[in-house]
């Protein structure tokens, strides 16, 4: 790793295991480490005691602000001449905002470089038992974020949305659950479409709870689930009890944690 | 990892860092690698010398038998209990048929397991130097594939597709980018949305060629670009000139093979 650069590194969903070879190896090689809220411990850990450890973690109510104070971090670090890992959850190109401190970095003449990390959509769906796309039950997917800064209301066009050959993959989707189940439903996607909301997935902690999206909704509260969560919905979910294979695995240590409708 | 038991295993997009922690610890451990056409060199040396290697790389034409064969395959080499990895490109759950072995090997009572892979998606848009999603130029990114099974016609409900606020993401599209190209203008997409072919991403041979949904059809030919090529549609492309890290690393190397419109 270069002088100066700043490197931003996806941690991937939380399994440490998912890190990449070349996350590790940037994780090994820097001065300074700025971190999210969503890197988990086991990866935190990774980091050798030598190296500088900042947390630049945000909460959703002061989102806005805090990623200015992390983008100008981000650049004096750069200025400075050390070398930079930026360390954020699953991919820094799919909704991880990497893309607009690459912007400020490039604008600064700061040298910077990404690398990908394993997407929460792609691991969660992957440790919940449900391939994304299937031959017969998916023809691609499509990931959206499930809530939009400030407050601002989902403005969709759930027509387009609302494709039953087409696998949905909803972020930071839970507390609008209602809403975007109502919307599909009302945009012609049928009450028994399977779907599945998975809390704390690729983790030991992971929960996975499937229902239709006509169910998802009340089930996710009466399971009182929590972000992270990841929601998917699609036929592909169908093949959940199938393809079960991490719960099998967490099951022959411990006691699995699930809930299935 | 246990005796008789079968690991699904993503190998990323060609550059070998980007495989993870995971995925080598598994092909460490394997007794028996079964691998696909598009699992990089640099990755297959990682193989320890004892360890049993089976080539499985399939041709479009003779898709459908082969696969077959190869859930077959994975069946006995399951049942003689040895450590089998099954080492795909990209990401197993994500247009990677990763879902159709795992279904066979669950029916025949054969543990399994999943290790998601970096997609070509996340790795080759990285590489390009294109966000997948970026506040104010795209809302989401659908992935589909671009080419059907035995030469069927792309049966796309091309109005849900031509969507300006959601970057489209083609695998497998070469051949069919002109009807694909045609089928998103007509349904809307206006003609000077950017776009973008990138052919061997991740790896030092990449060539990324940016253009518009208008244009790339012919640029495309013109550069003779060949599989495997991953078609990127959005406003997210028009950052590729800004966001280019890998062609900046690269020259510091080599003379880049980049062309731009």
């Amino acid at each position: 790793m270069r002088k100066g650069c700043v490197a931003l590194v996806g941690a991937g969903p939380g399994d440490p295991e998912l890190l990449t070879l070349k996350a590790l190896r940037l994780i090994k090689e820097a001065e300074v480490v700025v971190f999210d809220r969503l890197v988990s411990q086991e990866i935190l850990d990774m980091i050798p005691p030598g190296t500088t450890r900042i947390y630049a973690g945000k909460q959703l109510a002061n989102h806005h602000l805090a990623q200015d104070e992390i983008n100008e971090l981000l650049v004096n670090l750069g200025k400075s001449g050390r070398r930079v890992v930026r360390l954020k959850g699953g991919d820094p190109f799919v909704f991880g905002r990497g893309s607009e401190e690459a912007e400020v970095l490039a604008k600064e003449g700061i040298a910077f470089e990404v690398v990908p990390g394993i997407s929460s959509a792609s691991g969660c769906a992957t440790y919940a038992g449900i391939p994304l796309t299937h031959r017969g039950l998916s023809q691609g997917v499509r990931l959206l974020p499930g809530h939009f800064r400030e407050g601002k209301t989902l403005d969709y066009d759930w027509s387009k949305l609302a494709d039953p050959e087409c696998t949905l993959v909803i972020y930071m989707g839970l507390t609008n659950l209602p809403q975007i189940a109502d919307e599909l439903m009302a945009a012609g996607l049928p009450s028994d479409m399977p779907a599945a909301a998975v809390e704390n997935g690729s983790t030991p902690r992971q929960r996975r709870v499937l229902g239709t999206i006509g169910s998802l909704p009340r089930l996710a509260v009466e399971h009182q689930l929590k972000a992270p969560t990841l929601i998917i919905i699609g036929k592909v979910v169908s093949l959940a009890e199938t393809l079960d294979w991490f719960s099998c695995l967490v099951e022959d240590a411990a006691p699995a944690a699930e809930a299935s409708a």
